[in-house]
């Protein structure tokens, strides 16, 4: 995840639950993608810090565990860069332009140039972030996939190119080109009869989130940049304020008139914070106009403020002693680097670099 | 130095003979550019590690000192990695795609298919590779001297972003295209009558070296991948065969006709491993078709040889005991590593990293 300081509802829901439920599950690595952050935000590093510090205590806070899952800081990790590196000199530029996010951000991005080689890169340092662990699972949402996709084949041409199957012939597949290798190492595996050319990384798999929709105060997706969220620090009378401007369904225009909860993003929430009876309710006497739009934001406050408030109990050993946040990603840094270093020996030694 | 192997006459006089001259004037730092190898060599790094030996082999009989120079194998030091990839952060795409070197050699490099990610990013690679050292000076023929330029290009933008002018100012640069940073830049360094940026990387001078043109036995320069060299290792029968097949000025058919020493390959020679007095002799004879092509070819191996001798007496101690390379290799990477994490601990400061 990208420093980008304190989370709101969004980064909760579309994520973070997501890996407090996978901790259990699996061997579990996050990181502050502090590099990542530097492809489009290279020109106002000032907040770095604090940032990831702010992040970081959202983490805890919510139930990340250091104890079942690795923290850590990419920057702190060089073997990150050296890998990315690497992989630079196997990767066909073609597969990194024709990444579908790449156009689609240089297009949308306006705020920044970023039209740098690093930009076109990063789904290559995300190939390292993730092979580094010989990650057999990567959760990401939707727009992510094709880049889990590009890591598998960065492990697949790396394991075709220096792993077990070629060996002692890799001289084979020098002068060909990348469509030659890869086709040949394709008929090698058929062959053989393996699933998979044998090497040093795992091709690993897309856990797709299904996470649902979050509005944010306008309506619009919850993001920090537009200015609609409702942040996981936010004191309750923060919260009721925040919620007292909510867009709500447009066509209810009076008191008196009756309501549609199915298009209300007000109700999106109460689906996610509020119990079971609360939903029904508004569910029920806002398609009949029995209670108001006030009534219904104050119930969905109510619910949100309960919820947040045990986020906030759990932050605030942290805030007493800030220190305490950096103990847990330098201690996860540690744990991340034995792991960083003895995926990067055996890829030394794979390619032969002395 | 591209660890290719065995050194050649040609690498002797285009680059390690200056190197050895500037040893005495300079802080010098000299490496095994494994990394950079793989950039059109990826596939196939069987050879690797024996070519690093021998060239580093070559270097030290050739009078490379370590006690005066440090040598060292870039791939050890990581963090050439995290400069090169922190570089890529700040660096315009079109900075790269324009140096005069890459579409050059995308069309000429026929043997290995190298348009990948990596052999786009090697010049920022370089840059990596001199400022880590804060280098002043780079010796480097003509045709790396856009890849200097580029390297004081990153070094400016870094400074300009990072640095202690903007300091506290830096967000004034946010959200600014390349072009109006850079300008910005410029005027700031104007208005406080600056020459140039303050800043973490001086802005290194290329240092040209004039090479005399070395020919190869077939009259093309001297060059490993077209098979006319002669080594430095080559034994005085070698030498003597080689050279008995070089060809000469080619309007001398018989041994009777006058030979042009002005456009005569074996004369190159001459006239840098002979003494003064067999290059006056050769220079008139040979006009005058008193010698031969034979007798001057002989002449010139004599030369040669004796030159090569001594070479090859100072080569035996490593050859006799290997792992003298390595220690050289190994001491010098340590110093090369000090230096290396003091730069990235100034540089992770000033992007403010954590």
């Amino acid at each position: 995840m990208r420093p980008t300081g304190k989370l709101h509802l969004g980064n909760l829901v579309g994520a973070l639950q997501n890996w407090i439920k996978l901790q259990d599950q699996y061997e579990s690595f996050h990181f502050v993608a502090d590099w990542h952050m530097l492809t489009t935000g290279y020109d106002n590093t000032v907040d770095l810090h604090q940032d990831t510090w702010e992040m970081v205590a959202d983490w805890l806070a919510c139930g990340l565990d250091p104890k079942k899952a690795t923290f850590f800081v990419q920057s702190r990790l060089p073997e990150h860069a050296e890998l990315h590196l690497l992989f630079s000199m196997i990767t066909p530029l073609g597969w990194l332009e024709r990444v579908p996010t790449y156009k689609e951000q240089l297009a949308n991005i306006k705020d920044h140039d970023i039209n740098t080689y690093g930009f076109l890169g990063y789904p290559l340092l995300q190939a390292a972030d993730i092979l580094m662990y010989k990650a057999n699972a990567v959760p990401v949402g939707e727009d992510q996939v094709p880049h889990v996709e590009l890591t598998r084949e960065v492990a697949r041409r790396f394991n075709l190119l220096f792993g077990k199957v070629h060996g002692a012939g890799m001289a084979k597949l020098e002068g060909k080109t990348f469509q030659e290798q890869s086709a040949q190492g394709k008929a090698e595996m058929i062959h053989r009869g393996l699933a998979s050319v044998d090497g040093i990384f795992p091709e690993p798999e897309s856990l797709l989130t299904s996470a649902p929709r979050l509005p944010g105060i306008d309506g619009r997706k919850m993001s920090k940049s537009y200015g609609n969220a409702i942040f996981l620090t936010d004191p309750p009378d923060v919260v009721s304020k925040k919620l007292a401007t909510m867009v709500t369904d447009p066509a209810r225009k009076r008191r008196t008139d009756p309501g549609n909860p199915d298009i209300c993003p007000v109700f999106d929430l109460h689906k996610i914070f509020s119990s079971q009876e609360t939903i029904d309710r508004v569910n029920r006497e806002c398609r009949t106009a029995e209670i108001g739009c006030l009534d219904c934001k104050k119930l969905a406050a109510g619910h949100l403020n309960a919820f947040l408030a045990s986020i906030q109990e759990r932050r605030k050993p942290y805030e007493q002693n800030p220190r305490k946040v950096w103990d847990v990603l330098e201690e996860g840094t540690a744990k991340a680097r034995a792991v960083a270093q003895t995926t990067m020996a055996e890829v030394r030694a794979a390619v032969r670099l002395t």
